[in-house]
């Protein structure tokens, strides 16, 4: 249930790979391959890792759409690969019925400096470093009642690296005991693998959640996926949702796209990593706590500010 | 216009990573497994290199097909990548109109021992490992016009891993001085573009390629596809077919699918490796040689045995 696999070198260093491609979640073509690239290199951070090498997975309709979309949608996507260091190194493309893009990303970790989600230790504080909401508005997004605002927000937080472990000094990443990125789960189901991986509880407060531009009028219009409902099935039977909303149950499970990192912190580095992060991620937050194991009650999420 | 890419790991290695998906071109799930992955493991050995991990790309019709057939596919695929030595460390599977199946492969080679298509040398003997012929074949098998005997003999070779690096000793390694394995352009595409890379010529002799069974009898029945057209513009400003039958020409830009290593191997190796690589890939043949650049006629086909 890790974000991607590791390969040891054996020369102190750790290999990682990931692979991930979908359909445009948004129109304009230099977004979606910002996205999609953004998306990719994601994995490689959450496992702590600096990015390398991305190859490209391209489907494309030529019968559908003009190749004249096909540059600005490559060109998105090397902008971020640029961004995080890597390179493109090649893929494969095909003539297909719908659009698709993905990249399978390898990048580097120095040995025993991987984040998993198995390190979780009680008394951690739970950092998460994006807004949730992607899922609510590319619904409304779909259905065309998504304002330029709440679509600008989205873009926004989706084409934005997750490169918080090269913002680190080594004694603040010791700090971090396990990492996971947010996304087709949503924060319920993500949270979930972690204590599960790591045999601990959290709880969450759903106030401190951070909000994309628009999420909560979303979530009132209902404008929810298929995926919020299986995010559901997949949580409930170890999940509580004490006295919150509907809609604030509904923002947990949200699936993410190119969501934000989610961090079990120690005590001690908490204040540091968070004013850290906070300059590249102004909304980072303290969302919760790591807690003792409890029978049936893996994640909490209440009402109250911690 | 190699393989795949290489990144030097600086400490006398280099990984070599590569991705391939496609349509199915059999009906058999597990035949159709086995050959997405040859297929795409074959990239990593026209480097010289060793497989080590493989993801999959897996776009699947749930509403079209029986999700039972999704046991037989990647048990096929499972099979080839573990009789590799490489091990299947996950991957990304969508739900789409049509199935695709395809991996990223990654994989190791020692420093200076890397293939590439740019070393042959005036004198090279040009060996290749598999047999031609899949592209007519599977255009026969669409229009029903292939028999048992045609798809089983296209089947047996699409799923032969190309393991030719590590059958060899260094010796006889050391010979080899450009290698690429022929897919889409076919022989006459991947002989050009190793031509170019080299800046050489070669002269082949069609009389000594190998042949799929049926090979002979679906041409002559014009089984062609899009991609024989295709590779003959491709090639054709370079290319010189000498006194050779159209349906000879058609074969040398027959394209390939998981077809065999293309090898320029020094004069005084070949017999030694054509004699290991029998043993192996019966087939093996010298089908000509390589010799000092002529302009405009980088690679030509004769008639006669050499």
């Amino acid at each position: 249930m890790d974000d991607a696999s590791l390969w040891d070198l054996k020369d102190g260093r750790l290999l990682i790979q990931t692979l991930d491609f979908f359909t445009p979640i948004v129109d304009d073509p230099h977004a979606f391959g910002a996205i999609a690239a953004t998306n990719a290199l994601s994995d490689v951070y959450a496992m702590g890792g600096t990015p390398a090498t991305a190859m490209s997975i391209l489907a494309f309709p030529t019968s559908v759409l003009s190749l004249d979309l096909l540059q600005p949608l490559m060109q998105g996507a090397v902008e971020k690969i640029n961004e995080s260091g890597a390179i493109l190194c090649g893929g494969h493309s095909i003539d297909d019925d719908t659009l698709k893009l993905g990249f399978s990303v390898a990048g580097f970790v120095e040995d025993d400096s991987e984040w998993t989600n198995s390190g979780a230790q009680v008394g951690d504080y739970l950092v998460l470093t994006k807004a949730l909401g992607t899922g609510t508005l590319s619904s409304a997004l779909k259905s065309n009642v998504a304002s330029k605002e709440w679509v600008d927000s989205m873009v926004e937080s989706m084409t934005q690296l997750n490169c918080v472990p090269q913002l680190l000094v080594a004694e603040i990443r010791k700090g971090i005991h396990a990492a996971t990125d947010i996304t087709g789960f949503g924060l319920a189901g993500h949270l979930l693998q972690m204590m599960r991986a790591s045999d601990t509880s959290a709880k969450v407060s759903v106030r401190n959640l951070p909000l994309l531009t628009g999420v909560r009028e979303s979530l009132r219009a209902k404008n929810l996926n298929r995926a919020h409902k299986t995010n559901r099935d997949y949580c409930e039977s170890e999940t509580h949702w004490d006295d919150i909303t509907e809609d604030e149950a509904w923002l947990t499970l949200d699936p993410q796209t190119s969501g934000g990192l989610l961090l079990s912190v120690a005590p001690s580095r908490v204040d540091q990593l968070v004013s850290v992060l906070r300059a590249k991620f102004p909304v980072t937050s303290v969302i919760g706590r790591v807690e003792a194991p409890v029978s049936k009650s893996r994640v909490r999420f209440i009402d109250s500010k911690q």
